[in-house]
């Protein structure tokens, strides 16, 4: 009967704790038990042992799904299937819904395909859906066959969406009234469930035709006139949704218009299912998460604990591709070998204009690939902004480039170079600058999501570029 | 009584490209009266002109002050302060909550004192609170006299938290019932009120103390039996938050849990305030922002058009710092320059082994920072994580440095040249990844945030670093 007192923020990282504590007692226990094999103390510890792994099943039972997700999440392979192993019950499902996809995949692994039937029928027929592709095929084929017909249908509808789209993220647990009865009809009928959707903050209305009509929501429901009727008091202008929608655009809805749920019609205009904000927070997460990851050159979450040949299958590709381009500028270097045997200042120098090329074109093509993705940037103002790009490049040219030129001049003793080093500086900025616009323009003309590549892509032209404008200077006024 | 047909993904960039061409239409005719001064068409053109206006001022009256948001960031600054002027109304304080930081300063600078009091009055004080830092003082003051006792309580108590707590995202608008009244009761209180709060998914159940006792979630009370008294049906394990929590860990939180509020208590147990999901939703979407910001080297989100100079002190700090750590790296270079001068394909190699050295680099810490942030690495397992990475870093120097190393024996026809290349790409891979994993663990040691310069400091390890390893191995073993 009281409030728990604990700070949810700490409650968790304790409980992570605390299992790890538990486990390691557990290792320690185990240990002895190998080291003397005395068989009188045999029986003590295995007590011991037994009573350790019952207090940690008890520390784990306490838990929310969410939480022993988080919790399997910071374990060690071994560790993470001991408490697994532990931990499995009727939300199983639940904490495989709630793990990343790598750390999924040690778990599915690990179980059986009576387990995993069991597990996957306690989910609704979306979560099952976002379940599937993991599972193995019989185990998805025995799971639809225990399926009523309504479920089976709503579990292929659900499959039958792209990753990605509303479709695929919508789930069926629908209250809906028509318009013509009265408030307190209404309340009644909602008193006989055992209990509502989960986020339940409005109702649908629909027609015989199951045409959604309008939306009833609860907070008016409730300070309303019990004998009103639904069509005087349910709102009209509602924000909807269609299956094929990209999922990441009705987040951006969600956060804009504070929805908590919103209605999925097809395009008859019909009812067929519900957003909730809990899977848009997901999605807005997922977003950034890839955002953050991709900049960083990973092509996915990775298990913390991965197996060295995962993490490696996750960080090749783009290891590779930086090589290309690594290799790339190298060759352009490779052309100016006499400009810079000549003046071997060159060599020292030249990292830095490639450098700051890479930085600035990185600054401005996060910008407009922000801009793009937030549909605030129509292809033909891009030009307006790459004038303005041009002048920051400019001013940073002139100002930096002249800072480091001087410092050049000093260093080096030669006033041209320290010119020449001010110029390519300059340059390779406004190069920066250019491609900055221009890559993700083009990208989002091709059809293609300028988010994914773009720093990889203007980083490659600003290093080859930077060697070949500052040697090539170099060479047309030093040699 | 139909509902909206549009998609609404759609919907908003539609308006915005006709917020756009009446834009340009306005001006066009502005030209016209500007470019023939003959009296006589003067009356028509400025009739044509005001109902453009008029025509623009009736659109933007359909919209949700979020999408007149949205249009006001994506206009150049001149257009959009024509725009700010006919919109401006009674949700003028909503839209200024809404918009972007630069861009709220954009607005606010074309507002006189009058116009942000008017504005300011609409919000209610913890919407107040977010505003406050950005308007005049004397604005506030004035604003702040015109509240009763308890607003003026609450905007001071809203004032106090720091930015990034959930003192400073809490609302004050909630409703309270005791727990020995039943249901019933608690449906007549509720249909007393006008409208309830926002979001309004609970009512918070309290003692004569106002310290929290539980929640009634309105799913349930809709459920229950009407002469059910609250305390039966009332949910007692609550998650809650203190004021001076930190916002993004109450943000996972509320994802963990999928919850729409959650009650904010003081360190008694009393009742002070909610957090509600949009607002989580906000941080949610600030924080990812912010890393991908931080990631380009940006110092915060820019304003699209804003002016040259903005925009130059937006993004020097990061190029200045970036150039200081490329100087470093070139005068490691200036050191080797004997070895340059007497094997000059090491200046092209070079880039190479630095380049491979940053993206390994950032790969490892971008991993280790977000498991930080987590909560779910313990600086006790680092050398856990270290001994993989270390796996990972050899793996990839021996591949793909035996590739280059190849590559360069072929090239240049010197197989200690290829053997000297393949060495250092893994020497550098091996720092890369010690230091990956031993940044983010020391910041985090030091009270620091991981996340903020990390990357910049490893790039400028492996640069530095990559050249002295290649350059060093080189001057040993090939001169």
């Amino acid at each position: 009967m009281t409030v728990l007192e604990k700070k949810t923020t700490d409650r968790l990282q304790d409980s992570l704790v605390q299992v790890q504590r538990l486990i390691e007692r557990h290792h320690l226990v185990e240990e002895l038990v190998h080291r003397q094999d005395m068989p009188r103390h045999a029986l003590v510890e295995d007590l011991v042992h037994k009573q350790n792994l019952v207090e940690l099943k008890q520390k784990l039972e306490q838990l929310h799904p969410a939480d022993i997700a988080y919790i399997l999440e910071a374990l060690p392979l071994n560790e993470r299937l001991l408490v697994w192993e532990l931990v499995k019950s009727e939300s199983d499902g639940e904490i495989l819904l709630e793990v990343s996809d790598a750390v999924r995949e040690t778990l599915i692994e690990s179980m059986d395909a009576h387990e995993l039937v069991a597990a996957a029928e306690t989910l609704d027929a979306d979560e099952l859906a976002d379940l599937a592709p993991d599972l193995p095929r019989q185990v998805v084929y025995e799971v639809m066959g225990a399926l009523d017909d309504e479920e089976r249908e709503q579990l292929q509808s659900a499959l039958s969406y792209e990753e990605g789209t509303v479709g695929a993220l919508m789930d069926f647990e629908l209250v809906n009234i028509r318009a013509d009865v009265s408030c307190e009809v209404v309340l009644r009928y909602l008193r006989r469930f055992d209990e509502l959707p989960h986020h339940t903050d409005k109702i649908f209305v629909i027609d015989d035709d199951e045409v959604l009509k309008g939306v009833l929501s609860i907070r008016k429901l409730l300070v309303s006139d019990p004998d009103a009727e639904v069509s005087e008091v349910m709102a009209t202008d509602v924000v909807t949704f269609h299956p094929e929608d990209d999922a990441e655009k009705a987040a951006l809805a969600f956060e804009r218009y504070d929805l908590v749920t919103a209605p999925v019609i097809d395009d008859a205009g019909k009812l067929i299912g519900r957003l909730t904000v809990d899977e848009m927070v997901d999605v807005i997460r997922e977003e950034s998460d890839s955002e953050v990851l991709n900049l960083a050159g990973l092509k996915e979450e990775e298990d913390l604990f991965a197996p060295v040949i995962d993490s490696l299958k996750n960080r090749w590709a783009w290891l590779a591709i930086n090589l290309c381009t690594a290799f790339l500028a190298s060759r352009v270097i490779g052309v100016f070998e006499g400009a810079i045997q000549h003046l071997v200042a060159l060599a020292a120098l030249m990292p830095i204009v490639a450098g700051i090329g890479g930085n600035s074109g990185n600054q401005t093509i996060t910008m407009i690939v922000r801009a793009l993705a937030m549909g605030q940037l129509q292809v033909a103002q891009a030009w307006r902004l790459w004038r303005k790009e041009l002048g920051v490049s400019v001013i940073n040219g002139v100002v930096w480039g002249g800072v480091i030129g001087s410092v050049a001049w000093w260093l080096y003793g030669s006033f041209p170079l320290g010119l020449v080093m001010t110029a390519a500086m300059t340059l390779n900025l406004v190069l920066a600058a250019t491609l900055g616009v221009l890559i993700p323009v083009l990208m989002q003309r091709a059809g293609r999501d300028p988010a994914v590549g773009s720093s990889v892509l203007i980083t490659a032209f600003t290093d080859s570029g930077g060697f070949f404008i500052f040697l090539g200077l170099a060479s047309l006024f030093l040699m």
